[in-house]
């Protein structure tokens, strides 16, 4: 498993992983209806940086990293990680998260901040919270999940710093 | 005191409102170097909708209101408000958020959210509360703060729709 920057020539390999998880509705804070090109511009233009994870050629996940506020809040960022179903339960995401920090710490970022994680997600607040993030903000019924109705949000949070 | 739509001839009169607010650093999560063509898109054109109180042809504060999260969260607002030094104390940003609540209604939102409200702004923290609004998270030194450096900063969420 390797970890690179993401080129403009992987978006067609990204797609399908994006597309998959969105229109599933169950995770992420995009419309389900987002088209191929709403999606690079929001997964491979707009963050500062957006990184791949492949073996022998193929993408098994990608992330995100942004500038989560700008000006009084600029040193917090923010990520997104997303892993193709084949790839799942192999640990990609654990990767990614570690990786993204080391990231983070390297553009200057002091916190890292997950603003809208579904709380019917058990098995990713698990995870972040094992990768020491804090659950800071419960947000009542912010997430309109396909199967569960409203659900709260939880926004997740870990200072990057050593202290 | 009324309250009308922005009209795009407005920014002139909002501008310095905006500049003043945020290139003090103390309440907003705009970079203090933001220019004012940058802030007009920002304030006037990004947002769903955005509204003036004004009051003898003179613009005393305005909100903008915007959807906060897409897809799954689209159901939650989020709105912004400024007033003029000038119009301090004088009820204007209460007058805003009771008809800012009003137009979310009127739109179809369930909910509203402030994402990240500084802690050291303890006038703004008790006016959201008098309104209704309860602190659901609290973001460990997320808010960068010239005078007192890293503060908490709060989000904070009203559900709107009568239960």
């Amino acid at each position: 498993m390797n970890i690179r920057a993401a080129k403009k020539d992987d978006w067609h390999a990204i797609w399908p992983i994006f597309h998959d998880i969105v229109k599933a509705g169950e995770t992420y804070a995009y419309d389900v209806a987002t088209t191929k090109a709403q999606a690079e511009k929001i997964w491979l233009e707009a963050p500062r940086k957006t990184y791949v994870v492949e073996e022998a050629g193929k993408i098994l996940g990608t992330y995100y990293i942004k500038t989560n506020q700008a000006g009084p809040g600029s040193h917090v960022c923010n990520c997104g990680y997303m892993v193709s179903t084949a790839a799942r339960g192999r640990g990609v995401a654990t990767t990614m998260c570690e990786h993204s920090q080391q990231v983070a710490t390297e553009l200057g970022y002091k916190a890292m901040q997950f603003n809208f994680v579904a709380s019917s997600n058990k098995g990713a607040v698990r995870l972040w919270e094992m990768l020491g993030f804090d659950i800071v903000g419960r947000l009542p019924k912010a997430f309109n999940h396909p199967d569960h109705g409203y659900v709260d949000a939880l926004v997740m949070y870990k200072w990057l710093e050593k202290t």
